[in-house]
């Protein structure tokens, strides 16, 4: 199989993912804004919570994915790998911005990915409770259905830029971050998946992140990029196993940021 | 005329105080996720964004008040006092946390407090685009009509804590909140009103803050005390001109803080 689809394929595995979130969401909402029980997967007194929602949220994804496309490979934040022969691959996030989910903030996000041989193609971002689908592919984005696009912003200090926590740069990376900062109009912080979100409706300029895992980066990909942003790892290249991204709203302030973030990547 | 009000007259008034946030609600929504122009009330190079949509939603809270209640006074954020004899004085910030409004982000909202000699009554904090009005008052806070408490948490380390911005502090300030979120579990930032709609829901703990204009306390005060809550100023006094305001949604851990901000505030 090669890695282009046809529309009706692509028009398929759209619906399929927003089947998905559906699913997911099903779960979520059950265990928003309800006194959840908090697991601590960390044992070195760190802080990451891990909710029934979580788990429940993935297994209603895996287990539509497992009845309809069995021979798809998944990739969850919470159950791990399944692999197969197959090209296409489900990432997923059944909740990403755990800590925004449990403290009853609406900025939390299920993220459905697919990639086809490694390359993101399909990808949903959905906030139930507010009732924000947002969906991504090679060609568009939409939210709820209507199309969205990033706005212009050719230089970064009309930019809106976000990251979600300052403190989850390494010390090498944290004096770009903070001249990125300086150089920006104004920050937001705090907002996990919310904020490409945000940035592939045309309200942010810049996200900037890095320490990401692979399912917390591949649904944002297709939606950003379906929304006329630039979305790379700091060199440039196709976001992955680095854990750092840059998104951009307009690919002319991209071109310019990533001549810093490159430079940096690569000393 | 003396400080409390017939339950009949309560009841008419948080009507009324719906009221005016359904009708700053038809404003605000229609800009929101627009295209809006941002002037700039700042000359100093500082961004403190001013929009249609802030103005056009006083404008059409003060309008109704001085339809209904012309004996009222009135001092709103953007067109500032109308003194009066009157004991009732509306206090009202028609888009608190512009900076996310203009961002896109849900996190905003509309603030209408009504005073009595002084004494804040009545609350509203509303957030049209979620679809959550939290009305409080003297004995209750509800959340679109359905009653909400208050968490217990007795110890600052088992606490979420939140404020807008941590530079938002003086220098003064700044190691007494250092030293509060070294000591709690969670952090939240950049949330404005929200933060405080959120204690009175039971999910965040201590919201702190200082450098506050009445018009972004009033309103918040019934909501938090209605759902169980202490919002006091950092001696334990009531909110007022010192600008810092410290909400617990346990009694007994704002106790214990209050021991601490009350130290820093008279030193």
């Amino acid at each position: 199989m090669n890695s282009s689809l046809s529309n009706a394929e692509t028009e398929e595995l759209k619906a399929f993912a927003c089947t998905l979130a559906d699913a997911a969401a099903e779960v979520s909402l059950k265990y928003f804004r309800q006194p959840v029980a908090v697991d601590n997967k960390l044992t070195d007194g760190g802080f990451d919570p891990v909710t029934k929602a979580d788990q429940g949220a993935e297994q209603a994804i895996r287990r539509l994915i497992e009845a309809r496309y069995p021979e798809h490979q998944i990739f969850g934040e919470e159950f791990g790998r399944k692999q197969t022969d197959s090209p296409f691959e489900w990432v997923l996030d059944p909740i990403d911005g755990t800590r925004s989910f449990i403290s009853g903030l609406p900025t939390w996000g299920t993220l459905i990915g697919l990639r086809l041989n490694g390359e993101p193609i399909i990808g949903v971002i959905d906030q139930p409770y507010v009732g924000e689908r947002y969906l991504g592919w090679t060609t568009g984005t939409t939210l709820n259905g209507n199309p969205i696009q990033t706005r212009p912003c050719v230089d970064l200090t009309s930019a809106t830029l976000s990251t979600t926590d300052p403190d989850l740069f390494t010390a090498a990376e944290r004096p770009l971050f903070d001249q990125l900062l300086a150089d920006s109009k104004l920050v937001r912080y705090g907002l996990d998946c919310y904020a490409y979100a945000i940035l592939s409706s045309g309200f942010f300029d810049v996200v900037i992140e890095s320490g990401l895992q692979l399912y917390d980066m591949m649904a944002l990909i297709p939606v950003i990029r379906g929304a006329g942003g630039s979305a790379t790892g700091w060199s440039g290249e196709s976001p992955g196993s680095s854990g750092r991204l840059l998104a951009v709203g307009d690919p002319s302030l991209a071109k310019h940021l990533l001549e810093k973030t490159k430079a940096f990547d690569q000393a």
